[in-house]
């Protein structure tokens, strides 16, 4: 995950795009691209979207890479950890569903 | 991302949640997640969301852990690394976007 | 229609609320109203979607209230007529898929 | 919009897409559309959002349509009046938030 946010980072700084990452356009864009990942899904069927074909999944893969690298930008824009808010909500979520 | 993945799969385990867990669900429990992430933000000027208070903050943070988690459960049924896909994916932005 | 679209505008207008409601925010809030009208479809099935208890039903109304709220105020603002954009992109639709 | 609410039903039989058209799955869609209107606002500051070219404007104007017609489509499968379900819920918010 680090060396992740470093490419973003870098990709960011190399553009100078900066200046249009306010966290509130970055969690617009994040919501954008949630929907663009659900509309790959929105017609098939509950098992249809287990067995995926093998260009299905790679323009499914594109996404989900569209989609983590906003949430990295937005968590790197508000100083969140994202590895760490996922984990205390984990903690959060075994209290509210014990098992 | 390992250790995340790994406390994800026996939080899934443990309840047995796998059956509704269907890559299709998950895509739109992932969006439905980034939309109550984006609502933090909705009324907000881009300068208000780079200055949240601490208690926004910490909302924020949780709806954050929320989408890695569900971006998390449906890589692991898809079984796509979400680290590749967004290394694969600024791969692709650098030649789309040329310094 | 028009009654609803004369019910919202003064609404908002009695409350001085056109100040907040740039085009951008009302995309914005409409996106996240959407999402929460998913939210109650999101682990149900198919066949559950369908027959929905009245109370379900009710809250589901309420969110379908918040949609088409939202979505009449963007036009508003923008000067667009929606039943004349539905009108106009079924016209669209009929020749993309023809009978 | 009953004159809408016809030709969105025609439209459905005449394609024999009733099947497709679960609750779930244009609740689905319905969230897909409002994205896909969210991002044409996305990268916009507040101000160029109420100034849209002609062409952008033609644009948005085509995602509000799709976004109208999921709308419809998921009422009309739910017994649901669109038009009532929006004034019911200003009703409930003229208590919430007074004059």
């Amino acid at each position: 995950m680090d060396d992740l946010i470093d490419k973003i980072r870098k990709f960011r700084q190399e553009r100078d795009w900066d200046q249009y990452h306010s966290p509130k356009k970055l969690a617009m864009a994040l919501v954008v691209e949630a929907g663009e990942l659900a509309e790959h899904f929105q017609w098939l069927t509950e098992e249809q979207s287990s067995n995926l074909s093998p260009d299905k999944l790679a323009e499914v893969q594109e996404e989900i890479g569209d989609v983590l690298i906003y949430l990295v930008n937005l968590c790197d824009k508000l100083g969140v950890d994202p590895l760490d808010a996922a984990r205390e909500k984990i903690r959060k979520n075994k209290e509210k569903y014990p098992v």
